[in-house]
């Protein structure tokens, strides 16, 4: 389980010539072990994405118990990625195919911050709550959310769209079995609309099916992966 | 009223050819106001120490609102500044003399986070908060700090030296009249120290009187600058 500020990364996947999340876990298991190791993600973040808990799971020689395996990463991975645990998973286990839902953080700031900018979206204009949340409540379900996406598409079950208030913070939590392509973010650009009256609820089936444009994707940086749901042995 | 985040500056304090925050505001308001326009702040923040209320004054052409001026400040500034609030003062006012206290907040992780790292200080060691708390009692008072400081020297009235815990952070939140040049870091130093039982609370008269090396000092990260108190008029 790995935490990442995805600020300074090129996303996830391993790309050649490009700092990615990724290609620095592969690089320090191969630095820690002396032979050339992949990991496989429960799924792809964007470039500027961060993750409290992205998983992915990799096959390495069993020379290290998983606490010094643990301690051994993060004293060779750089300051902006922590593995946060290390545990033994059956051979079978996969940490993209066995997930049975992801969750999503967004986090949106009413105002401007310079201490908070980097991992919210500072919002430089009003945003009604339950203007929101009429929205959100219309989104759940399963359908082909790619008018919502970027260049991707196939049937997700969005099983929650939750939002809440924390102080001057606005936070948006969403659950699907799968997200396609910046789908998250594209929910929250819809919801950030909605908020300003410029969306109302009888344009979103329209959305979603194609028939009205959807509203710009919200940035990356307010963009948590939290938690990858794996059924109970 | 000033919020930064201090990473990528060289302190408050204008230096040639340096990136400082008095600088960034001194060249906001000279491009507002079409000349030359200077800024006094209550006090330095050393590069990398943060602020939620440093407080600064100016003498500006009267042609602007506060609300407006504040809205063609955030307009011009990067985005790692933010002034928060401008208010009129009478001509006497000086943000560094009128002051009677200052407050700063040192924020101390247990363990590691990516998305931490660049706020608060990530420790990679145990320490007894009840030990930190029989240290920091033994501090407040009119004494002459400088063994604790770094090349300066004076009598300051420390008024409080207060520790909580919040989750997995340890807030240390310090007042005084005024503080010396490093002196919260080597505040903070001491009680990490105190804190894994490396100085006893015996240790500290010896160390105040420069009888005993001090520790040494914490990382700018954690520290931020809270709040400039002012007389009520």
């Amino acid at each position: 389980m790995i935490e990442y500020d995805g600020t300074d990364f090129y996303g996830w996947q391993v790309q050649p010539g490009k700092r990615t999340v990724q290609g620095e876990i592969e690089k320090a298991l191969s630095i820690i072990f002396g032979e050339r190791i992949k990991v496989r993600g429960s799924g792809r973040t964007d470039t500027g994405v961060h993750a409290l808990g992205q998983v992915a799971n990799s096959f390495v020689p069993p020379k290290l118990s998983p606490e010094r395996l643990k301690r051994a990463l993060n004293g060779t991975l750089p300051r902006d990625v922590y593995i946060k645990e290390v545990t033994p998973v059956p051979p079978d286990f996969d940490a993209r195919f066995s997930a049975i839902s992801r969750i999503y953080l967004y986090r949106i700031l009413r105002g401007r911050s310079p201490l908070k900018r980097r991992y919210t979206l500072e919002l430089d204009y009003e945003v009604d709550v339950e203007r929101m949340r009429e929205i959100a409540r219309i989104l759940p379900g399963r359908r082909n959310f790619k008018y919502l996406a970027m260049k991707d598409e196939g049937e997700c079950d969005l099983k929650r769209v939750e939002i809440k208030e924390k102080g001057e913070e606005i936070h948006v939590e969403v659950e699907a079995n799968r997200f396609l392509r910046r789908m998250v973010r594209g929910i929250v650009g819809l919801l950030l609309q909605g908020g300003r009256g410029k969306i109302l609820p009888e344009d979103v089936e329209r959305i979603l099916k194609g028939e009205k444009r959807k509203p710009p994707f919200a940035p990356a940086r307010g963009l948590y992966l939290v938690r990858v749901v794996y059924p109970t042995p």
